[in-house]
């Protein structure tokens, strides 16, 4: 399936961006800017929530953006508890999310309350399972506090849980009221966080727009600078990207959404067989993505320029591509992910820059083309 | 609100009968007849099911069931798991969701698979819950062997697990692919529970049928001796209005599915200040109704006779209608329903047989009118 750009480039625009996720009676703004954190109140009230909520977040962002927060909730008249867990992906089991479930009954929310998720993936997918799940589902909002979270977790209600078996194996797909993805927060990342961020960024260049990928490449400095104009745009741009994605396939059936997986492959495995410890989640996908498209060049999908472009962009950006683990050991790994279908892996190759296709392949067939 | 009867009476068909429930693209059918659990395979097998699958089921009903489910999968070419959790409500929690949870990523189960409950609400609702979270939701048939889970808990996608603090805390909306209600399971059924099912049966007459409600007075004998066709007319009849209410309001937002809590309120507080062992949720649904039915009289809202025909019928049929708990004890036990939203509770008064209202009360006004 090829998959042109229908959104190219990044916007010119300085200010603030809205982009709306289009589902129907789910759909949801996405506003991206900077400074912007503090509107989750009057958002909030906006829509007509009020009384009881609950911040859920972890001990890293809770002393950088957890005052401002609940400064904004309480004054639009909100009463919120907060939920603090542990900083990082351990966290993201069965164990914790019923620790949340806890302090929601204890803390009286019912269901007309709403969750904030203020944090990173980790937060946001087990404040959003929180919330599918309680009282057969209570609205949320996020508040993606990492660049990988604002261009990719916190869009498109996948919401869900590690199992010792993998990660995200138990979930729901459940869609936030509205997602506030504030560029300033990534000024209090990790450096290292930061850059693996950016993998799901070129990511969206590679998939969907040519244009991206190059304003990437030539603006790449003022990107690793942080320049907070070029920031909102690169992000609002992986956003329009998300939210077209998400409202044609909502639910990952009719293959659309697939295409997001692009790096994931390859990506997952590596992540299984260095324990989830040496790597970032989006340090993985770079090495994923030039893993899949060396794939598609040896499937004839593209030429190797593709394979060099992609490599270069991820380097200069700081981040790992070369495969760290041995290639038979990848096979086991790459098959016990849930994207499987009846052993068959529904691969996404690159055609070239902004343009993919998905081929099935098996998990040896994928690996022998390494 | 006035729900008036849309679809009435006993239908006079002695043949199996197949109800839709009219959710769009997540509409499904209710067979209900006498011997057609064994249709279950050929079923999947027309819905492009194949492969592994797991059907879930309690120690009580594997052995009477189990056997010829397992071959009617077998013989339609798929290859089930048997996941058998212990009988009783007390099984309804996380930790055995968990356990689930373990099973299917151990046989392998993707997200084209089915997971089939067989038993009764507990089996039902568990198994709903972890296909409506393993892998983000897969497919899952209802196959309810009681009474009750036959006419209430299999249709509608109310999926969930108890919590220390109250139960069906947590939970899923989530649409079973189809389910069968064969009324031969109740021949298994002990005594106790079969009259506890018909304290819902009773309901829908209460709320949405007089001439159900005065065809269950008439032939109490023959429903009671479980006549086949007449037991198969009784659940077909309170599946097509638990069908009617489902397809008005498949969230539980528009009050129109709250008439389904009619003696619920009083009912949970009964079931919760006697530790759910006392009694069975149907039977304390009947004591539930007639508290209800008295406290739509205070209201205003009914006379005297239509409390005493409900008394009656419930007594005639086994049930208890006595409130055995002080009334002061209930108003605690009430609102810490999950149904109370910012205090109040939406309380489902009768008007007259077949027809009901919603009245806005705390927990303290309807102990007054008991």
């Amino acid at each position: 399936m090829t998959q042109p750009s229908a959104v190219g480039g990044l916007a010119s625009s300085v200010a603030g961006h809205e982009v709306t996720v289009d589902l129907g009676l789910r759909s949801y703004a996405v506003a991206v800017g900077s400074g912007i954190l503090t509107s989750v109140g009057p958002r909030l009230q906006g829509l007509g929530f009020q009384g009881r909520c609950a911040i859920v977040t972890n001990d890293r962002v809770a002393p950088l953006y957890g005052p401002a927060v609940l400064a904004s909730l309480r004054s639009a008249g909100l009463d919120p508890i907060v939920i603090e867990i542990p900083d990082g992906e351990a966290q993201k089991n069965l164990t914790m999310l019923s620790t949340i479930y806890d302090r929601l009954l204890a803390a009286g929310l019912d269901r007309s309350s709403v969750i904030i998720a203020l944090g990173g993936g980790v937060v946001g997918d087990l404040a959003g399972f929180a919330a599918a799940t309680y009282l057969r589902g209570i609205a949320f909002v996020q508040l993606p506090t990492t660049l990988l979270a604002q261009v990719d977790a916190a869009i498109g209600g996948k919401t869900g849980v590690n199992h010792p078996r993998g990660k995200n194996l138990l979930g729901a797909f459940h869609q936030p009221r509205f997602v506030l993805a504030d560029v300033e927060t990534c000024a209090t990342l990790p450096r290292r966080e930061f850059l693996a961020g950016m993998a799901e960024v070129v990511k969206y260049g590679v998939i969907r727009d040519a244009a991206l990928f190059h304003d990437i490449a030539t603006h790449s400095d003022a990107i690793l600078a942080q320049d907070r104009d070029r920031l909102v745009a690169v992000v609002a741009a992986c956003v329009r990207h998300k939210a077209a994605v998400v409202a044609s396939d909502e639910y990952e059936r009719s293959g659309a959404r697939a295409v997001l997986n692009f790096g994931h492959t390859v990506g997952h495995g590596v992540e299984a067989l260095t324990d989830y410890t040496r790597y970032l989640h989006g340090e993985a996908v770079a090495i994923g993505m030039v893993a899949a498209a060396r794939v598609s060049q040896a499937l004839g999908a593209c030429g190797a320029d593709v394979v060099a472009s992609i490599d270069g962009l991820l380097r200069r950006l700081g981040l790992p591509t070369e495969l760290p683990v041995p290639r038979a050991a990848l096979v086991a790994a790459m098959t016990s992910d849930k994207k499987s279908t009846s052993g068959r892996i529904r691969f996404v190759a690159v055609e070239t820059i902004g343009r993919t296709r998905l081929v099935d392949l098996s998990a040896t067939e994928i690996v022998d083309h390494l």
